[in-house]
């Protein structure tokens, strides 16, 4: 292998590996370092593991609350073995090939920059002829409390790749990490209790999504403390039950703890300050991905590690775009396409039970924004689609509308198996579809998109 | 009630009831007139019944194809329960509380025009001061073969509303109704054969989706017979089995026959020859359902009996339309809006195992069109989101690029747990949102939905 590269990507996850796909699309030579396994957190310790532990428990519950279908239930070892399946036996040969086929090379190893346009991986130094990308993504924050750290908590890796149901789980944190894997764990058997700092769960989305979440949560037999922080954590022998005392003075024993309170950038041990930045900080980037603080725009970076989006789709476009915007300024071209919909159009799925589903600006969001802005709001269970999907079925949508433009800004659906219905509102809010047009996407009968109907009902069409 | 309203709806299905609203909302008095049930077919004998049966059999198929999900079973008189619950048990009290709260009159009866702006009830005669609307529906087509109005076959009537699962189903028509109600009965315990005179079934959309609904008709046991006719039909006695000749000679035995080859309009005992029209014809209409061949504008027929777009969904969007149209002349004004989506973007679900979701032309029909068209094609079971929702996932999805314009004109998606994509299609399709804005709505990963990212790639973005 050459030391020289058009593209030199740090981080093979999926953000890496279509930065360097679509630079080698471009005509670029490009190679990745990679420390740990190719493909990254999402297919072994995030996205993939998780969902596969998640989807079944949501077969179960969603069949459960069909009247004439009965005996539905979770095998746990085999829900596990599904979940080392997806996760490829924690084995990266199937990505490793991809790489192969792609025209793109790997070092394994642990990259740094070494100044401009230079990148060391142990001994070897790598020389990229127009950028180096970094994707090195983030990791689990382990807050400062006392004896935490000494209690070995899980994060998101040991959560979505544990072998073993813990009989008892504390959960630290009531974002997207601690919501799913509290649904994944509780099904499997583990009790667990999720303990939330804020007076809310998942904080970033509209508050009657997180309502949606706890309720289902209990329901499956979850403990959900909000307004619950952990003052100190002790383990008194290994194997033993850790002790959490929590800020109202009581105390909690749980087998395992999971810490999910946040992601730091992976970007302290990556020589930044070879090149003028801070280690351990995010990387501040433009629509393009380039690092602005560094002279002559050799720098980029996609992914977690840039702090936009920190979500797995919102990678692969940045990453994307970023591989195109360095073939196009190595043609002496600019890019025709940037990341805007960093900034407007973010969508996720939250594969809670029930789904949580949301994209662009929650109406809270949007007021801060300065828009003038209305929402409309619409329970999801009196649709007939959602009816005939579960009986008695419980969920809620919220539209907002920016008065000014009369297009839609962010929609919200909270709901069993709403994950698939948020696309249409991506199309609607990332199109920029007027909502006179919108009139003319008839949902189909019974669906649950017939949800989209009543919205725009409700808002007065 | 006055015998004089601003207008008279004759039918009160979901379009009639939806004209009506609409028009009272603008400001006019409406009186609708039923022969049957207010709510329609939709209600009682199509959508919501044939869902009911086909969502218990969705949630056990769905749950089988997930590794670490056990033991999902139906019991098909919890089924058949469940189905009479969704159609009221054939009780129109809740809608008839609807009209009453929207201000809209009942009249019940049989509705017939009897000369301009005239409909008779019995021996009653309503004035209609701006529109009469003609929202009477279809109902199935008997073809002419020998002998079989005398072994009272089903239709879609009996086939959503039948109280016992017959030892076997014999269904003659390979389209929506024949393809559902074969999924729904095989579930439930018959032993179904589904006779299909085409070479495919489903022949309306593209013909992948006919045959992976095939392979799951036959998976679950349902004998799939394509390009076969039936020439007799034969019930010896009260309570016998049926024996049905087919044009290869042979013969074939079943409990019960359900014909599903189409529909006819219920226009032919609707006073029509009163106004000049053809009995039994079908009404055509212009885009806020006038009815063309009627002077001076009073006439109306929304749903399926103008033909456009036999579906509930497009009866209700054509039913907006239609009550707003005649409030907007009613004020001396012309409509802002009208139903051109009925030609370019009607989408349609077909519940079966695995669903089938299609939105606008498919590539046959754009061809035929005339268009400068391209079709990608991506197999949906290599989606991340597939493979996690169900193992072993098959289905796949089309996307119809019109190359002059760069704007999607149809989509087909076929697999199972499709149903809820298709609306991303729709707002797509209906809202010409050009593929380079496309590029920027994306998918969140894992779900299906992702497909989008793939076709879009695939056409080279």
């Amino acid at each position: 292998m050459p030391d020289a590269y058009d593209v030199v990507v740090i981080g093979a996850g999926p953000t890496g590996e279509n930065v360097a796909a679509r630079a080698v699309r471009g005509g670029l030579t490009a190679v990745v370092v990679e420390s740990e396994l190719v493909g990254g957190e999402c297919s072994y310790w995030a996205c993939m593991p998780s969902k596969a532990l998640l989807r079944p428990a949501a077969a179960v519950a969603e069949a459960g609350e069909v009247a004439g279908v009965s005996g539905a239930r979770l095998d746990p070892p085999a829900v596990l073995s599904r979940r080392d399946e997806f996760a490829a036996h924690w084995h990266d040969d199937g990505q490793v090939g991809w790489l192969e086929d792609t025209g793109i090379d790997l070092v394994r190893g642990h990259g740094r920059l070494a100044g401009p346009r230079a990148v060391t991986v142990g001994d070897r130094r790598l020389e990229a002829r127009h950028a180096v990308v970094v994707c090195t993504g983030s990791r689990a924050v382990l807050p400062p409390i006392p004896g935490l750290a000494d209690v070995v908590p899980w994060t998101s890796r040991e959560a979505t790749s544990a072998h073993r149901v813990p009989g008892s789980l504390a959960i630290i944190g009531g974002g997207v990490v601690g919501c799913e894997m509290a649904a994944a764990w509780q099904a499997l058997g583990a009790r667990v209790t999720l303990l939330a700092r804020d007076g809310r769960l998942l904080p970033r989305v509209e508050e009657f999504a997180g309502g949606l979440v706890a309720r289902g949560l209990a329901a499956a037999g979850t403990d959900v403390r909000l307004g619950a922080s952990v003052t100190a954590a002790h383990r008194p022998a290994d194997g033993a039950p850790v002790s959490l005392t929590l800020d109202d003075g009581s105390r909690l024993q749980a087998d395992e703890v999971l810490v999910a309170v946040g992601r730091a950038p992976r970007t302290d041990d990556l020589g930044l300050d070879s090149v003028g930045l801070e280690p351990g900080s995010w990387l501040e980037v433009d629509d393009t991905c380039r690092v602005r603080a560094v002279a002559d725009g050799w720098l980029y970076a996609a992914g977690d590690v840039n702090h936009r989006a920190l979500l797995t789709h919102m990678g692969k476009y940045q990453g994307r775009i970023c591989g195109d915007a360095i073939a196009a300024r190595a043609r002496n071209g600019e890019p025709e396409i940037t990341a805007w919909a960093d900034h407007s159009a973010v969508p996720q799925v939250i594969f809670t039970i029930p789904e949580v589903a949301a994209v662009g600006l929650s109406l809270e969001q949007a007021r801060a924004a300065g828009r003038n802005v209305r929402a409309v709001d619409y329970d999801l269970g009196s649709v007939a689609g959602a009816e005939l999907f579960a009986d008695g079925y419980t969920g809620h949508a919220r539209m907002v509308v920016d008065e000014d433009r009369q297009v839609i800004l962010g929609v919200t659906v909270a709901g069993p198996g709403v994950g698939e219905m948020i696309h249409a509102a991506t199309v609607a809010v990332a199109g920029q579809v007027p909502l006179r047009q919108l009139w003319h996407a008839v949902p189909s009968y019974p669906t649950m998109s017939e949800v989209w109907l009543r919205l725009l009902e409700s808002y007065g069409l």
